[in-house]
């Protein structure tokens, strides 16, 4: 079992010419990933309190609008002021994407890196494995 | 000469399974085509100063990433809050697509409406005729 | 009790700078909405069988990633090749959007105008009613 | 010198809820330099001849709808099916995002990988050096 899992439904507009989701878009499905992560981790939240600085993602098969998919998501690492997220986007059993992200704690501003607290830290590590 | 025009670049990430520019984009071009138009009337400015209210557009032919599209556009009316554009988007000769939209000026902090002023309604003016 | 009910939860990308849901995202949850929609009434298919003519939409509401959408959905009309589709967008009580689409129904190349045949005709009115 | 710079101009769309370019769009504005560049070797085309396998990409600063923004572009590696490309976005001298994609060689139906011909790897050595 990965430490977390939101469900993604592609839908047409995601896909593009080649009859396949769009590499940008699976951006978006980590994105959707992080923000329903976070709020089960630390609650209601308008805006995210981190930002993203670094992403690495293979692409493993294409995905259509028919699929679902699993976004699994684990922390890989907790940082002094950065954490990692590591991701695997499923359809069934079929492996469609690997990613990997860095992303920096932020202030209430969004301009200068914060020190992840020891409470925050606690929380992450119920995250930890295999995503 | 239609009173104003902005060209538009469809790329690849713009089109859908069926190989053509989705529905959806013409609405971001016409906002592109907004945006550059309030500049040439207003200058530099961060936010738009005015919100969408209504949107009508008929879709005549389809467009692919090969294609260039100029999107005329025209003030169409005037009113005491609110004013109309209409747009026609071209590539080349053949008419893409045709719209209009109800705008409404909105105070700073975009949550009531204003009455636009004179020296906007006068430089809206210039703007008069067929897109 | 509308005749069809598709809901939609909004993303963080969905949003724009004024940090509400953009304007062209919504032809992109109508289109989501049709999609259900004639999966429900035709069964699984890989392509729309037809295409977008016209939209018309009044957006009476913002609305934010915090929110879930209902995209209420009837038939407003069938013509002999062509028929009309009303929507209402609500986030519980409150009406975020109306909007009314013209659609086309269109031979297997995407080519031609086709009528609707009886069949189809009689499974839409099953739809018919107030959005 | 980069052997290759196509210029993107964000717009408002691009732009998420904290007022900066989201971090998937940047994907989409690599992809429209990679097109730019493919158009410039092979002359035009309809689908990309090759597909994406993996991006890394790393933010270095936000930047808005008010920029402008040149995709520099360079051939970082010619493998056998396979090539690298190199990416440095800047906005002026401010440098916004730095990227490496991993692109596979398609035959025509997009199936299976097809060796890169000898043709094609004497126009890619052109765009050797730093992106």
């Amino acid at each position: 079992m990965p430490p977390f899992v939101h469900r993604v439904k592609p839908v047409w507009r995601d896909m593009d010419a080649l009859q396949h989701v769009n590499n940008a878009v699976y951006l978006t499905y980590l994105e959707n990933a992080r923000e329903a992560w976070w709020r089960e981790l630390a609650g209601p939240y308008d805006i995210f309190p981190f930002t993203l600085a670094r992403v690495e993602i293979d692409y493993r098969s294409s995905a259509t609008w028919r699929d679902e998919l699993d976004v699994r998501l684990a922390i890989a690492r907790i940082g002094n002021t950065s954490f990692d997220l590591a991701y695997r986007l499923v359809a069934g059993d079929r492996l469609v994407a690997e990613a990997r992200t860095v992303l920096v704690m932020m202030d209430e501003g969004q301009k200068n890196p914060v020190r992840i607290d020891e409470a925050t830290r606690a929380k992450m590590k119920r995250f930890e494995g295999q995503p």
